[in-house]
């Protein structure tokens, strides 16, 4: 398959990249950067030194595609809006990382502080969690690639939440994130001295994955419950934290119990509910995730624990927001829609 | 007046002697530490060369003591019980950094899983936090140092527990902390490799702090509503987190909202809390507390928020576990003990 | 090829067995570890969940071994002169890690302080530095893994005394490493809150690596320059540093030139002398290597740098002192010696 | 004494401020930042709140300067020539944190790479290494203070080059810095991400603080050997590196020993020399310095080895580049111009 990469200077991109570089089935053809027109991978990336992909050359963003499948769009929010349309004329497959597929416009405006310029959200697009919507990926014609934290956190709690185990509108999901996650435009708040040996919240209440999580719970117990016409809402509270780390995320999840349950009850629910993903792991009981058993690989490693004292169901989730947070989880859906086994290439094992 | 510290080769012990090293009203005549007996400081720790403490001879901490007013024990638990009687026999007042004296001899033991041995805690130990017990304090014969996390989450969660704004049955407090706070011991947890690009959970649900911020909660609460008799009980979900950083602690707690309450409603309440306090400082709304800001200092930075959809006061909190939360604390202890005013020695800025 | 790996659990134990856990030629068929004797992979170190290495079971090392074709001790000086005649009675291939074969013996007891016990080092090991010995590697039965230092300089000076560039007797080669090259046993020299955020020297002038260097670059210089008897003693000066990271080594190796020279010439040189090998690059010049370009990989990068000021040679390189420094040279060894395409199973790209 | 602060939003400036903020004798009455005129200090740099310095206001550095009897221009290269003319007119005695005093206008035209414009430096700015020129500083109107390579490599080679130990004309001087060392603007090699886990060499042979080393030993040799009117020239390659930390340099320097010498009498020459520095500690022989021993601290450590073997003499130093490298140091020469003693509020703890 010929594959295009826009924004394929970013960590998004990079990765992307690093992915497909070894696959014999695949062909990137295109890699597109506004800053670095011009310029060989080789000469930006110096990684992709003796590969392949060395003298690809990025070409601008704005001018002319050759003949591609699939068009990977690891771009910022708001670039996905300007192209999408004209690709899918060109009958190219399009991931797009960013957020702009994956809500409906007035909430997208909301959340996101911009108004929806161009075309509305009516294309269509499939939400690329693997886990969720396995068999709308196949045919998708353009994928929204679900955000970073809304991976980790859908993971943390679609069981609890599908099987009606805890109260769903008071959940509260504290996330933390390593700082690739900012992205690579460089800002105070990313600066190594500004960033290590400490630790901070931002966007506390805010932060626009909230209604990203609340609609794929929502949609997921939907479909468990069936017919259910007016179903409670569901409602977080996402804190998200900036660790001094490269790559990672973590999530403490908290959710009411609606009855006492054990811990084995929910570890066999959550078990069943994951027995047949490649890339979730449910922990045995006591034992606990831990970034770097994950940094890397295209894994989510979950574990779960109940609170007797508070009646609290806690589950925690890590995965590598580079990967199964992002570029990892865009080969997943590749593999997915072009009918390529589905972990191909994504076997790698953590970094430490 | 003339001090004891034991445990000087510890991480509370070192940063103790930091803070006594240009305090022209305080001696330092025993230092305590078995492994380094017979050695000088600056030999062990190389940054008190050029300083008055250089030669100090580190003591065997089994044998005797020399003359001094205060014994301040940055101690493991299970040290303390062994030598407090025989120091208040000596009238020696004493600060203990350990767990040895904050909880009911029941509750001790189940929670660090070690039988009481040698005496009960009858000693009437006073809980060494300033903001809750100053005057008591000032009289304490012995002083029991409050934990890192439990002065981190008691400080987050003290005025909204004694106004009652919150459900106190079912509080989380989501936990994270430096590698100090490990000790200095080495262990393959707290190995460079092991810990560096990483992060994960530990204790879930049994950290020992927990009965800690339950019973100092439960007290701050008891004193403000009078002579209630059969109150709730205050519940706290606690999960405690491994920082890749050597310092600070950070504290996100959850509360359900008995009423609707704005944010500016709880930031007064909170502001009035601590009016006076020269460590506590609540953040103006819309600022987050930030782990490098208070590093290095004895200060604890405060951000109180209202999340409407979910009904849910979030309060965050930071302080450096080695300092407010252990050696600071203590000498800001004290202070209050030998009538000097509180804030001697404590002025250091943050280290970024 | 059956396989047995030997210091399972330390860090080069486990590399090892990533780089094998996909490789459809290889079997291992038993692993060692004294600590962890009768627990499985996946308990003691979980990414290996869901691979097909998770259930081996870990064998003590002092007991029978099963048939296998090779052995990969990656263990602590002095264990495998303890079972290599066993292993090779056997007719089994070794490839050691440790600096046990090295080295003469009398060269051996002088820098590692340690008698040599049980047998000599006349079994005819050969170096394991492919860039120096492929043939006779290909038919070697023991095999001395060279140290990750060793690696590092030898690659980043052997160009310039082949070749006469340099005065051999007062060379400099100052050299940082991360603190996985300490090993895994947890010490107070690399508890985090010990290393984050320092840096320091240690075996000033005493490192054991030096005549392992010494000896490897006289003997380049004695094939190029044929049949020279008394040529000169190669000298080096090795400083070595712990540096705040995990992986990674970089040299800065400084040599007085005999006559002035372009950096264009000396680059002609070195990209001459590596051209054919797969895993050393000569970045072009005005580049400088990066740790994090080679991180996780099995890659050399070199620059060289001339100062026509001082008269001076400088060469930078890098490696990943767990792949190329140990593990990955392990592989490339093991794949010439079994007739396996030299890079296979080598290609990762970097972790960033 | 009435200080005005510019630059006092970048690192130097911010250490600047937190050295003064206890100083009873100093009143800081304006501060100078284009970027954030009009805010106040606590709102730019949380850590001041509730001191007092919490509500100075940021006024922009083209305008007008109240009375004050210094500056202190903690300011990129290149403003400095813009205003001093005019401060010194105004009596304003200077204290310059960056490069344009430093070195004769022909040299810093070819090392900063910057056409001098404006006055030249016919100054007569004195170099504020209180080391070699305590007397002068005094005096002085003008203060160029010294770089922080620069620092750390002329007290470790001052001693040596004075007693003419090593040969002068190729000396090795490889030094590491931590990130802050770049400033506080953000650029893509300071992004934590790119920094964190990686390690490189930047500027090789090139650094601008290469001529500034050299004519500091040349003048620190000539005094030392009076009259001498052709005596060598001092040649030093610098070789600058990136260190994945906040704060600190370390220098290894290389010479060549002209005779035979024990460390003990090298030790001795140092020891000597630096009897009576505040600031300056030669360890004894056989440690090493570490840079969180003095991180945080004015302090400069330094040791000396011999190895016989190569015949050289290597010296390491450390130092926080922020504090004896920059603030600290300007401090130091603050205290010296002002008759204060000169260790005044310099007497700072290292933090780790």
């Amino acid at each position: 398959m010929r594959i295009a990469v826009f924004g394929a200077t970013g960590y998004g991109g990079i990765e992307t990249l690093k992915l497909l570089v070894h696959r014999k089935d695949v062909e990137v053809v295109w890699i597109g950067s506004d800053k670095q027109e011009g310029k060989k991978l080789v000469d930006v990336i110096p990684m992709f030194r003796n590969t392949r992909f060395a003298s690809l050359g990025f070409s601008s963003q704005q001018g002319e595609l050759p003949d591609v499948d699939f068009a990977l769009l690891a771009t910022p929010h708001g670039f996905a809006r300007s192209i999408v349309p004209t690709l899918l004329e060109h009958r190219v497959r399009i991931i797009d990382f960013s957020g702009d597929y994956r809500l409906p416009d007035e909430v997208y405006e909301k959340w996101y502080n911009k108004a929806v310029t161009g075309n509305s959200n009516n294309w269509n697009a499939v939400y690329g969690l693997p886990e969720l919507n396995r068999e709308a990926i196949k045919e998708a014609k353009l994928i929204a690639n679900p955000g970073c934290y809304a991976t980790t956190a859908n993971l943390a709690l679609m069981p609890a939440v599908e099987m009606d185990l805890v109260d769903v509108e008071h959940l509260v999901v504290d996330a933390k994130s390593g700082v690739s996650g900012a992205g690579r435009n460089p800002h105070l708040t990313t600066h190594f001295v500004e960033v290590s040996e400490s630790y901070k919240a931002y966007k506390v209440g805010s932060h626009q994955h909230t209604p990203e999580i609340e609609q794929t719970l929502w949609e997921a117990r939907r479909r468990r419950n069936g017919s259910l016409e007016q179903q409670e809402q569901v409602r977080i509270l996402l804190t998200t934290q900036l660790l001094p780390i490269k790559r990672g995320i973590y999530v403490t999840a908290y959710g009411h119990l609606k009855k006492s349950m054990s811990v084995s009850e929910v570890f066999e629910i959550y078990q069943e509910r994951y027995a047949n993903e490649p890339f979730v792991t449910v922990l045995p009981p006591g034992e606990v995730p831990e970034i770097r058993q994950i940094s890397g690989t295209n894994q989510c490693h979950l574990s779960v624990h109940v609170d007797d004292r508070t009646e609290t169901l806690l589950v925690m989730a890590t995965l590598d927001n580079l990967l199964k947070g992002a570029a990892g989880q865009a080969i997943q859906n590749l593999n997915l829609m072009s009918g390529t086994e589905e972990a191909t290439g994504l076997s790698g094992m953590a970094w430490w």
